[in-house]
């Protein structure tokens, strides 16, 4: 029957979309539903058109600080006109032949959970078309953007990652709720490119806050300088927009309001899993779905139901989610042969997963910080080093600043967690990823030579900051 | 006595200045003989230099990528300046006060060795001094570029690493000889900041002969477009240079001759191991001082000499110089109290030493060469990837052009050697080394999950092209 898959995977995003193609490697049938866009939220209005957004400004930051070089000012219009090229202008159809190609089916419209292994699918035009699946439904539907319940603030139609990554001109006064990942990574980008009245306004004490905490203070440093306002300890009590697409104003509990003409609101995210039918197989609607280190979703008989990215809430971050995918349709295709396929498992969430932040400075970091390695119960020693102290990083430019540290497990005497902060940082994140996941011995590393004179030659500072 | 120290090391360059550092941790007098400047060639003549002229023609190429940013012309004046303060205006003071601060003794003038344990130095002025080492002399002189026997060439004064990297001024037309990482990196350097015709003549096949041939390949290709013109098997066959200063000609045996304003010689390196006395020892005169795992010095008795850095010819590069340096100074601390410390050998030469090649496109390599591990008799397997597919790497700019490869030990599923070749690729090259010091499995390195959208994601790539 035309209708039946082995595997449906509803959510055509980075981890849908490797499903589908580690689960046809395993000589699956998939079939992938996808109501938007083929290719997901990362690629039209999350990562790749944020980094688009960004890279000029962050090279704009670079070259600043090498003397001898003068910079023009950044060309706006060919920056929105390179991040249209980088989203494929919102055409998926390049995408939707990938899928086509791997092959597997592609239907376009939005998947629901309609009981075991049946999703029941309203294409477009109001249509209706069920699909069976005889090994596994894979849920990849991510997540979207959090609005806190601020009065006044739904129906000022804010901003939200969406918006702001698709922006087709840049605000002369912005305001950005939040200070986290999205929220700093687009105060940087809107600023660098004419945002003249920048302000961020965090309601805890501090940006980045789930890094180390001197990753963000760096951050709030550079931003100060930049003329970035940032606000910690704001307490917003209400937003008014009186014309659609008017000013804004952001009025507090204690302070003179702030006027804007956008307001961006990046203070969290929520599932996708609102009206996806998770009812009919006795899980709740709009929550996380639970899964176990198979991907696969705790709770539901027979274990047919997998949920991989964002929505299952484990790290929201597209690599991440691809990785699970990757295990998710390797699993689902060896459990199709009776196969557990034990050594495939989600080891790297529990690990801490890696992430960048392409501020500047820019900011990466992997495995446990200082204090979630000591809440989990780790002898720990922490160690830093001044990365401006690294004759490669003097070379990069005047006044370089940056900060590294690392977490030793005392009694493994591994790396547990490692985090960058410095102009270009990015790049040295992979090195801590391997030595943190494989656990690479302390006395093993120190014969891993940073090539001189790199930024990377701050492992050897750290190693001997240690001790060693 | 005063002359008497457990430790004399000759050289204080970052080999010598290591062994300095970890010997005196390790409870030793030590004495440091340099007829120079203290800190050696990296910090004034080669590394340091060469990248503070290096950094701004990279950043240049990066900017010419990304559109939105325009540049302006490069003020050379200002890039030299920076230079001069990169290398603290060959005024080594500050270094002669960090060895003092160890604290070690500085002596300045030439060191020889006087039979074992005895150094003999002719300081300025033409005094001597004799220095006697109760435990060891550690070698630490480096090398120097040796000059082909050209006919002409000697006479001709031509620059070597030493005087390019020094320049006050950009030559108009400037001829190099050779093609490994000095002539490559000088002639894009000396090309972007002004020598309009540069010439690169290779006496063999083609750029960068130690690395993977398509690091050398793709370099030609981006030298070609930028106009600096590469001719490989040239046969030159006298240089001619009538004035001092002046001209200079280059005559093959079968093209037409070549005028320039400079010639650079880049053709190689020699120990700098002439007059140092190792006759005196029983050791040959002009060769590199062979070395075990401990860098102790093969062939001498009672194994009281040492050798680090370029002069026992392991691998010429910096940070493996002071890799080497800070094994011998903890293995010589520790002998001298009786412990042989075995944990402590150089390991890192025989994977084969990290190296960053400073270019547009950088290119960077650790471990063996496809080549060198089908000579070493491994069975292995290549995987190669175009890191222009790489999401991370189309976000850099437009018309990025990189290319990685694995060569992978077939046998015990670990990574033999990693080569990249891209614009900004350095900082990519720490990671491999720990992968391949490591001996990472790669059903391992599975788990190191590259952040998205970073050029790093090019390990999933190599990877899952390896079939994972």
């Amino acid at each position: 029957m035309a209708d039946e898959f082995d595997v449906i995977v509803i959510g055509a995003g980075p981890a849908g979309e490797n499903v589908v193609d580690r689960a046809v490697r395993g000589g699956l049938t998939v079939a992938v539903v996808e109501e938007r866009l083929a290719g997901g939220e990362c690629s039209y209005w999350a990562c790749v058109p944020s980094k688009a957004l960004l890279r000029p400004v962050d090279l704009a930051g670079e070259v600043s600080r090498v003397p001898g070089l003068s910079l023009g000012e950044i060309d706006v219009a060919a920056v929105l006109a390179r991040r249209d090229e980088a989203v494929s202008r919102y055409d998926d159809s390049g995408q939707v032949r990938w899928v086509e190609s791997v092959p597997a089916e592609f239907v376009r419209g939005r998947g629901r959970l309609d009981g075991p292994k049946r999703v029941r699918v309203t294409t477009e035009g109001g249509g209706e078309r069920v699909l069976t699946a005889r090994q596994a439904v894979v849920l990849a539907t991510g997540s979207k953007a959090a609005l806190p319940p601020t009065p006044g603030l739904a129906e000022a139609d804010p901003w939200t990652s969406h918006e702001v990554t698709a922006a087709t001109a840049i605000p002369e006064r912005l305001a950005v709720l939040g200070g986290g990942v999205v929220a700093c990574e687009m105060a940087q980008a809107m600023h660098g490119l004419g945002a003249r009245q920048t302000t961020v306004l965090v309601r805890g004490g501090g940006l980045l806050g789930r890094m180390e905490p001197f990753a963000g203070e760096m951050l709030a440093e550079s931003f100060a300088e930049a003329g970035i306002d940032v606000r910690t300890r704001t307490d917003v009590a209400r937003v008014e927009r009186p014309e659609p697409g008017g000013k804004v104003t952001v009025h507090f509990a204690e302070e003179p309001p702030l006027e804007a003409d956008e307001l961006l609101v990046a203070t969290g995210r929520r599932p996708a899993t609102r009206d996806l039918g998770l009812g009919s197989v006795g899980l709740a609607d709009g929550k996380y779905v639970e899964v176990d280190d198979s991907l696969r979703a705790t709770g539901v008989p027979e274990g047919w139901l997998y949920a991989v990215g964002d929505v299952n809430g484990r790290n929201l971050l597209t690599h991440m989610g691809k990785y699970q995918a990757r295990i998710c349709g390797d699993v689902i295709a060896a459990r199709a042969r009776g196969d557990e396929l034990p050594a495939m498992r989600d080891l790297a969430d529990g690990y801490g997963a890696p992430q960048v932040v392409f501020t500047d400075p820019q900011v990466c970091a992997v495995g446990r910080t200082e204090a979630a390695a000591r809440e989990a119960g780790f002898r720990i020693r922490v160690v830093d080093y001044d990365m401006g102290a690294v004759t490669g990083a003097y070379l990069m430019g005047d006044g370089y600043r940056g900060r590294a540290r690392a977490v030793v497990d005392e009694d493994r005497k591994v790396l547990l967690g490692v985090t960058f902060a410095g102009p270009g940082a990015a790049e040295l994140l992979h090195a801590a990823t391997i030595a943190v996941t494989a656990e690479v011995p302390l006395d093993r590393l120190w014969h891993a030579v940073p090539s001189f004179p790199t930024v990377s030659e701050v492992w050897l500072r750290l190693l001997e900051a240690y001790g060693l």
